[in-house]
């Protein structure tokens, strides 16, 4: 059996990785960053999650962002926007996606897993670069070149299988595969678990996500626009 | 003034960058890691040298990278190699480059800064995969399209001064730049604040730069070979 490890944030996009991940047969190691996120209840969401779709380990690696800040999900100085404005928003964290992808390249090294996914999506999404198709192709080839397993002739694969997927799209996938959406938390500033802000971006894609897909929304949105 | 950031862990190598970097004209932001090395008195050193080369400032981000083990530096089951080996040895920190430039693109990103250094060097080195050329133009590529500013048409430069230098003339180099190598310390099993144990790879070739190079080796060696 085949080992990936999946980054799991605890939010609705890398539930459904996971259940792909797991649905093509991989043995399925998640993890999670404790990164100094405003939003850190989502990692009880990713506890949730990872317990529900039978991950084989789930690790939670520490690792303070917030003492470089920039960014309105590791400074609290930095508001969450609740309306929808033009170009990347202040939620973009600067190089999460390559600091993520790196740390799970490593433990991916170590338990000798050549797969790796993650839930970045180019669609639905806060128009973060490091969610393109262009940074996972640059970053599947720095991964064969920085790794013992990649000089020694193994290939690393980066899975992004939500890439392309609207988040209705996702969502259906999702309940396809047995995802318990419940479960899940994709607010940027949830700070009680199980309730949602609803005016955040994240919380204005995952509602609008579920309407157009047709499913019954199980977030409780605080309010709604 | 242009700002760059300088990967610091407190031995010979990244001293000697942080030197070059400040006699190039550079404002220097020093960022080291606390992620579970063996040797995290090296953290000590690189306190020392952030302050003797006078940075505008010094981060030290902790980052729990022994969760992850695989390595003689990160898993103290795992014993640190006194006799030079085959290949590439068990000191190989999976993806550790990767990761810690990563931070060094996102603190960059938060201060502006655009160009990143690091020590590493493809001479006299460990065999280390992601101390090579190709490594580094390809982070360097990945870091353009991974954030913000890549994306706004800025462009990251990722600086290795040392890449093909020996290193009995990175010690020259660092002479001439009036680096006190006293502070330093390179030992991958230094438990003691400014004792090395002189059998290790890297204290191997660190010595032997010395010797080679013709400076005085201000070092404390437990052992020599």
């Amino acid at each position: 059996m085949k080992k990936a490890v999946i980054l799991l944030s605890g939010g609705l996009d890398s539930a459904t990785v996971l259940a792909i991940a797991r649905d093509q047969g991989y043995e399925c190691y998640a993890l999670s960053l404790a990164y100094g996120q405003r939003h850190s209840v989502e990692l009880e969401a990713a506890d949730r999650v990872a317990k529900g779709l039978g991950v084989v380990a789930h690790k939670v690696i520490q690792l303070s962002l917030d003492a470089f800040g920039g960014s309105a999900l590791t400074d609290n100085a930095i508001a969450v926007p609740e309306e929808q404005g033009e170009g990347i928003p202040v939620t973009y964290v600067p190089a999460r996606n390559t600091i993520f992808l790196s740390l799970a390249l490593g433990w991916a090294e170590v338990l000798g897993a050549r797969d790796l996914f993650l839930g970045v999506n180019a669609v639905d999404y806060s128009g973060y670069p490091d969610c393109r198709p262009e940074f996972i192709e640059a970053f599947e080839a720095l991964a064969n070149l920085a790794t013992k397993a990649g000089v020694e002739g193994e290939r690393f694969t980066i899975h992004a299988p939500l890439i392309n997927l609207t988040k209705a799209e996702i969502i259906q996938q999702g309940q396809r595969l047995g995802v318990d959406y419940g479960l899940t938390i994709s607010c940027y500033q949830a700070t009680v678990d199980g309730i949602a802000c609803g005016v955040c971006d994240s919380c204005r894609l995952r509602a609008e996500g579920f309407r157009v897909a047709g499913v019954t929304d199980p977030t409780h949105y605080l309010k709604r626009k």
